[in-house]
């Protein structure tokens, strides 16, 4: 029986209709939007006035190096990045600042963004943060101006998201007082190495670290790679990747070490320390959490790529939103007049339900930032965990949200679209790379599930399946549905929703908070369950066991990377809701608040099928959904514009031909 | 009441369990999809022994553009292009070959694809089926031996997609016998045209025409732009469209014209003739029909698109598969083994159902070919009508495949996957705009939806919305499902279907063929109606009417296109079942036979929210089809490598670093 056969996506009832919206000042909204580390966007917005930070095309490949070199010269010049470096060396040790100035970096040259990324992110926070006193008093200075280039050489040709299981080599000999640090295969070539190719001076290497001829797992080592002429170190072998689908201003090169001797000193020893005779000593004893603990000093390259992928992104709709108010295809029937693209409904569907999940990763992004500000190099174990999972999640999911985004407006702005000189084509391109490093979107995903799965303070990361497994059938799973931010005001807004769903309207907020805390809960549980069926009364796997192991976890892969999307969605909502409560303008949380509709309900129109499979949404709420989404879009469609110059992106940074 | 809180995406019952696959010889698999035209396929791959087909790097734009010239011209020296032409000219007449020819060429340069395709295809085609003889005699042996290189300059600055609405005016001076080409505004510029930067010498020009003082709706007329010398000829100014997202080896360029006299042969006067007194005559009386109709000779463009789109496909997915066979990350617990990536459940979901579908895609190209060879240049309007439909979903659905499935495969091979080297960059960039150009796909979504709901022998083609609205108020919805390849076939497999659908196997190939029809038939059915109530009881639009009419199209527009996808998802299953059908050796059959399911099941899925709305899968149903296609995905991980293989592409096309 079909009694809903003539309804299809038709307008719903006027109870769920979006009410109309005062447009508030951009200034207002913008405000709103830079929130509490304006100043840091500011600054970066200023350097709009130098025509050196503009867009460039046309230049090949080391005359295009060479811009972004003059660039991050320019940049350290002016001390922007000092702020996040530590105050003995002229910065203010302001986390919060560094990653919102690197977000806002984002609208200018994509390459220069990663350049500075890896120079300061990556080379100067590993040495900032894996290194001691007299690496900082020695190196920070020089790197913080540019003086010394350096890389960050993690990744080798054979391993990338499996770090454990680097091939390179550093063994310490007790006659020199050395490591000797060496590439045993071509498989452990460290590749794609950020600033290798052309101009770094000085490497922080990632290799297993071997003493008393005992591995002792990962650790990062100084290797000098260049001298001061920039000519590759004796046994050091440097290579170019070359072209790269985008990021070509970046001099991304490979590395290989011949027996190089560095001196005991280089070793990053601040979790673990090597003696002249060889003795190796940690703080941290447990290896694992050694190891994780090392890594986990990434969390800021992994919030800083979230960010920077929600700048591009906002680049983008910029542009196409800014096309579709002008461009006009398709009379008025029995008219002249032309109607814009912005006007039909299809475009609306491709831009708008994206534009509002850029808001809401916004917000989502700045409550990330403040709670990296709060917890970075803190004692608090098991927030900095929950700070790594929630960075992981976000930086997977905005980059990924990055990717569609942009290509949505390339296609959005047609044959205009694929023209260098309208951005799109370089934004697209470069960014492409950003689902990849600092992370494999997927690998960081199946972090997220993992530790959403296990009392890690307990049992720490074990990145192998039988881990996965063993904890999973031997706990109940408790930490699921912890509150995000404002707490109380979500579960108010929660618990004030009807007992039946059908009593709720489409535009209460509770009711779509509970929708997707439901799924993330459901998804968790059932994934715990099989997890916990298919691991049985195994004990430790090993040989063919270790292959079941496998099966079980593999069998459940899809599961859990849902099942972490599900977390990081509400999450994401949460942090959204949040911000409007927090925000003191009216006009402005009126408009916020119709934006965040448009997010929520196009987030559970996507997952409309879990919904509908797990009886949570009846085939005619389902439809009303799809309906409200399109009454939004049109509702939303007259404040297009405002949203997006509230961005914030200078002119200068825009400058698409389509635009002028 | 939830019963199946357990089971999730848990395997099905073993009812519908996919059966163990012998692998067939792949050469076998490979002969069953060269099909027909496998000679022009042999043709196209043996230029993989010449290093000049070979994929290059590096080269800057000026340089790659000679490039892809002396490719070309290696091209036209060989022949292989001459297939297409008139015997009279050395051809064969032969389209289907040409069309399979262009398909294989895709797997060598696509720039160079792009050149010939605007070479031969657009000018050359132009000029033989909007052209008259004495066109014929006095072009195609140049056009076809690259001695004459020419462009199809349709596309403006300020219209693409409504071509009607170009503003190039060609205004017939009878004092001397020749028409004025005039560019009256910035608007009016031609743009993105292929070979006008560079190489062109003559255009084929769509204007206004213009005679005794009436505008006779657009034409095609022949103007020359550039001398022997490559110098641009008076009145004629021409710009370089410089760098794009790809295809740089492509040289596009935008045409203005100030008031250039061209004579009056040089109109293409095939379907409208101007006599010397400026007398305006056409064998097709309606003018929508008869631009329509020339429009129409764009169709062999369209369906060369989405055979080309189908062959980069296959390139990056050849290029993950092999990749992710190869490429270890991770170890089985308690071992040293590490895990290939293609044994991830996760990377199966990524490359597998999209490789299903790039088969599904073959099969329903090969048909759609067959029928172009069939009803081109013949006397069949409808015939002609319908052809243009499928060539216009088609299209859109294969270069949508292509733009997303060659990102999956970017980002499935990490970092490796980001490098020129290993090809997916390019490709990526080198198809992206295949979504726009030969029509942009969601405007062609619409023409598929609009001939789906319209009686167009009698209302020929009218692409203002009012008429479309006007259509369906008049007329009940006919033509709807009416059967593709094996009508009897896909008709018996549908009657076998137990009446209830929880009795139907989701293997059973009849069920998902019912339920792909079902969609398709309530999409279109529920969208006639909905337009059918907007329109009410108003007569010819204009005015204020116009934007009511306006605003019913587009309160439908979101649905219209989501019945064209339906429609079109319907055509390519049954053209994959009917090849099946056709496959006379029983092993490739067999494996097919797999295929179809992880595609038929996987489309299924995609869609299940709307089946669900419509009671047509029960939650359960629905979650086993999740569970089944994951089954299927293990099933065929062993055949993945001879799935790929069987493309048949020849290594030197492949060529990236990661397989070597």
């Amino acid at each position: 029986m079909r009694t809903d056969d003539f309804a299809d996506t038709e307008a719903p009832t006027s109870a769920t209709a979006a009410p109309a919206v005062d447009a508030p000042d951009v200034d207002a909204v913008r405000a709103v939007l830079d929130g509490r580390w304006a100043q840091a966007r500011a600054a970066v917005r200023g350097l709009a006035d130098e025509p050196l930070f503009r867009p460039v095309y046309g230049l090949d490949r080391e005359q295009y190096r060479d811009h972004v070199w003059r660039q991050a010269q320019q940049l350290a010049a002016h001390g922007h990045i000092r702020v996040g470096f530590p105050e003995a060396h002229g910065g203010q040790g302001d986390v919060g600042s560094w990653v919102t100035m690197f977000e806002t970096l984002a609208f200018t040259d994509l390459s220069l963004l990663v350049k500075a990324g890896v120079q300061w992110g990556l080379f100067g926070g590993a040495i900032q943060h894996l290194g001691t006193e007299r690496h900082h008093r020695r190196y920070l200075d020089d790197v913080i101006a540019l003086r010394l280039p350096g890389c960050f050489a993690m990744t080798e040709t054979g391993h990338g998201s499996d770090v454990q299981a680097l091939r390179t080599t550093a063994t310490f000999d007790p006659a020199t007082d050395e490591f000797v640090v060496h590439t045993p295969d071509a498989e452990a070539r460290k590749d794609y190495i950020g600033n290798a190719a052309r101009d770094g001076r000085l490497a922080v290497v990632f290799a297993q670290l071997v003493t008393g001829g005992e591995n002792r797992g990962v650790h990062a080592l100084l290797v000098p790679i260049r001298d001061a002429d920039g000519a590759a170190l004796p046994g050091v072998t440097i290579g170019d990747c070359g072209e790269k689908a985008g990021l070509q201003g970046v001099d991304n090169g490979r590395l290989t070490f011949d027996h190089v001797r560095i001196p005991r000193d280089n070793l990053l020893d601040r979790y673990a320390q090597v003696a002249a005779d060889g003795t190796y000593t940690s703080s941290i004893e447990n290896p694992n959490r050694r190891f994780f603990t090392m890594l986990g000093t990434l969390v800021q390259g992994r919030v800083s790529i979230a960010g920077a992928a929600g700048s591009a992104t906002k680049t983008a709709l910029t542009i196409a939103v800014r096309y579709a108010e002008r461009r006009r295809q398709f009379n008025v029937p029995g008219t002249d007049d032309e109607v814009t693209l912005l006007d039909y409904r299809a475009h609306q569907r491709r831009l708008l339900p994206a534009l509002a999940t850029t808001y809401a990763l916004h917000f989502a992004q700045a409550t990330l930032v403040e709670r990296l500000h709060a917890v970075l190099g803190g004692e608090d174990t098991r927030a900095q965990r929950e700070l790594e999972s929630r960075a992981a999640g976000l930086k997977a999911v905005a980059t990924w949200h990055a990717t569609a985004t942009i290509q949505e407006c390339r296609e959005a702005c047609g044959g205009a679209g694929y023209m260098a000189e309208n951005r799109l084509p370089q934004l697209k391109a470069d960014t492409d790379v950003f689902t990849t490093f600092e992370g494999d979107n997927t690998v960081l995903m199946q972090l997220v599930a993992k530790e959403l799965l296990t009392d890690y303070r307990e049992q720490f990361g074990n990145l192998d399946f039988s881990g996965t497994v063993r904890f999973v059938s031997e706990q109940v799973v408790e930490t699921v549905v912890e509150r995000t931010a404002a707490r109380s005001l979500i579960q108010r807004l929660v618990d004030a929703v009807p007992g039946r769903d059908e009593d709720a309207d489409l535009l209460d907020r509770g009711y779509q908070l509970k929708l997707l805390e439901f799924r993330e809960k459901h998804m968790l549980d059932g994934a715990a369950r099989r997890l916990r069926a298919a691991s049985g009364s195994r004990g430790s796997a090993s040989g063919s066991e270790g292959r079941a192991a496998f099966e079980a976890f593999n069998n459940v892969q899809d599961h859990l990377l849902a099942a972490a999307r599900a977390h990081v969605d509400r999450v994401i909502l949460e942090a959204f809701v949040a911000a409007i409560d927090d925000c003191a303008d009216a006009d402005v949380a009126a408009l916020l608040d119709q934006v965040c509709h448009v997010h929520a309900l196009s987030t559970i129109e996507a997952n409309r099928a879990w919904f509908l499979e797990h009886d949570r949404l009846t085939p005619a709420r389902s439809k009303a959904i799809t309906a409200t989404v399109n009454e939004l879009c049109t509702s939303l469609r007259p404040h297009a514009r405002l949203l997006v110059d509230a961005f914030g992106i200078p002119e200068p940074f825009l400058d698409a031909a389509i635009l002028r």
